[in-house]
């Protein structure tokens, strides 16, 4: 059994929670080694305080969990079989007394949940989200390598998207060239839709890279991640093409020294506020406060986002072995849009960072 | 206000109900026009059977709300914001008599549920996803276009793929070439991640295309669909590289009948349970029946898996409008994998193909 479902399994018992039932995709791997994405049918996932965990799977994908690293009982269902009736069969034939269930409030649907309690109407159900996170929070040194891998690819995507760069060329072609030649050398998926943003459109934080071409004198933004056995980068550079507008630049520098800031000041023991608050005061106090619309960071591993939040007045003390994104951005209408973005894992007395493609304003 | 808006706001009021929470961000763009993907954000619809409706975005994305085609309000939330004290002020501004809410049981998480709950201790909560599946079964004349145009880039896909198979290519640089080549053309995403398998990888229903080299005289399956506009497409077809066996040639041509005897029986008045028997008979008697493992099709639109389920003993009627796959497969695991899948929009007296690449046997 994996020392995360082993983990898992002891703590039931020391809870008096008689068993869990998980049908998060993503958790699911991370707890059976079994990856997969059922779309709308479902997979579950079902560990016990007492007794043989088991995985509920497609009928479809019955082989594919079977030859996994999975090395306990698997049951499938077909598509015309009711599933919760066969799901609530097998719970009740690993323990016949489940009075104390787990569930993921955070992912279980209503509708879902309202299936489930119908079989087991007496039972009480508890939210395991909070224990899943905090699992997931502290980084194994396999995991850490494992985003490392995840971020020099990220690197290696950059590289390739800024010599793609040049005058005319359109962000989904940009686009359109980073993923295949990572898709060429072997990464078969991104961790989040690559963007690509350039001019004006970057001034979205969110934009979506579409038709508008590269043009001199502008910024562009890359912000993109790739999937490594299983775990996920996350970068953001914005580099100039040729000579941007002195304000644009000002605004670059203050980005910059927000970054540099929080990441210099990542150590155990900060809070996730207090690392907010000091990238969002060189925002304030540049003047671009009310341009920097999201929070600073978020937790990253197996999802690209994750427990914790780094946000403004979170009081979450950062420990050792956590990894998330520092990214400040300024976007301004009409004038720049900025975002600059590493990923970290915390060390003892700081942090390391997971991409290395250089920060320092770069024109092409 | 967009059509399917207004039915849903007028559907409310002759059921009695005051107002509905949805944060399916598929059904939000479906209702109101604004495709986002808010990742662990909320992004949230607030309809009402009398007033305005509203939009609730994250702050980086109320831009974007305010320039799409969305005429309502837009509320937004800051990352350090409480989302749902937000949620709950703007619905009692806009109806501060809320007892009967419709919410999404297949899409709201408990988690979610339980914190509008607390916020609305004494109202009722009904399920509003079947009157939303309704809605979405029967395509309009709009949908339908654009669900064609999905069909024929999908066809453009399946085009590039075969061009691209030679002695020694791997599935994942197949992959690769079909997704860069619609990049460039103009295509941003996939319905779902392209499938290329070969040979006994082929014989796994759901595979994940890897590193398998493409090598003569086996099957080469292409699963794969676009989305365009918002609407997607999804479309199978196994080919012939070389000579394979007479016993997968065998396979290929029950797989064949079998797709070909649905799709001719697809009609208004036939039920779902009857085309998948229609398939499966063929299949069975051919002595493969344990080697379809899955139903014989499903639901797609905006998204490319929906309502309904074209499977065993459903005595779900076909009507004029529904848009779905008739995809049967055969998996013998060291023989073949084959499956041949077009998707349909069911006419007057039987269907039209949203895909017209040859299914007849073709060897490359």
């Amino acid at each position: 059994m994996n020392k995360q479902l082993n983990a898992l399994q002891l703590w039931l018992a020391n809870q008096n929670i008689d068993g869990a039932f998980i049908n998060e995709p993503n958790t699911i791997a991370y707890l059976s080694g079994y990856e997969s994405e059922p779309h709308e049918r479902i997979l579950a996932l079902a560990v016990f305080a007492k007794g043989e965990p088991f995985l509920f799977t497609p009928e479809l994908e019955k082989e594919d969990a079977l030859k996994s690293d999975w090395t306990h009982n698997v049951y499938s269902y077909l598509d015309n079989e009711d599933p919760w009736a066969l799901i609530a069969k097998h719970l009740r034939s690993h323990n016949n007394n489940l009075s104390k269930i787990a569930i993921e409030k955070d992912f279980l649907t209503v509708g879902r949940f309202e299936k489930l309690h119908s079989f087991f109407q007496t039972a009480s159900f508890l939210d395991i989200t909070p224990k899943i996170q905090a699992m997931k929070l502290i980084k194994t040194p396999d995991e850490i390598k494992k985003m490392m891998e995840a971020g020099k690819w990220a690197d290696r995507a950059l590289e390739i998207g800024f010599n793609t760069i040049k005058e005319g060329i359109s962000e989904e072609e940009i686009v359109a060239e980073i993923e295949y030649q990572l898709k060429k050398e072997g990464i078969k998926e991104m961790s989040f839709e690559t963007m690509v943003l350039t001019g004006d459109n970057a001034a979205s934080p969110h934009g979506i890279p579409g038709k508008r071409h590269v043009q001199l004198n502008e910024f562009i933004l890359f912000d993109l991640g790739v999937v490594y056995n299983g775990y996920t980068s996350d970068v953001t550079r914005t580099i100039a093409f040729g000579e941007p507008s002195k304000k644009a630049k000002e605004i670059y520098a203050v980005v910059l020294q927000a970054c540099n800031a929080a990441l210099n000041a990542v150590k155990p023991g900060i809070t996730a506020g207090e690392l907010d608050k000091i990238a969002r005061d060189i925002i304030t106090d540049a003047g671009y406060g009310s341009y920097f619309t999201h929070r600073l960071g978020h937790g990253l591993g197996s999802s690209v986002h994750e427990f914790p939040s780094i946000m403004q007045d979170s009081d979450f003390v950062i420990q050792e072995g956590m990894c998330f994104s520092i990214e400040p951005g300024i976007y301004v209408p009409g004038i720049a849009g900025v975002r600059i973005e590493d990923c970290v894992v915390v060390t003892k007395n700081g942090c390391e960072v997971f991409t290395h493609t250089p920060k320092t304003y770069t024109s092409l």
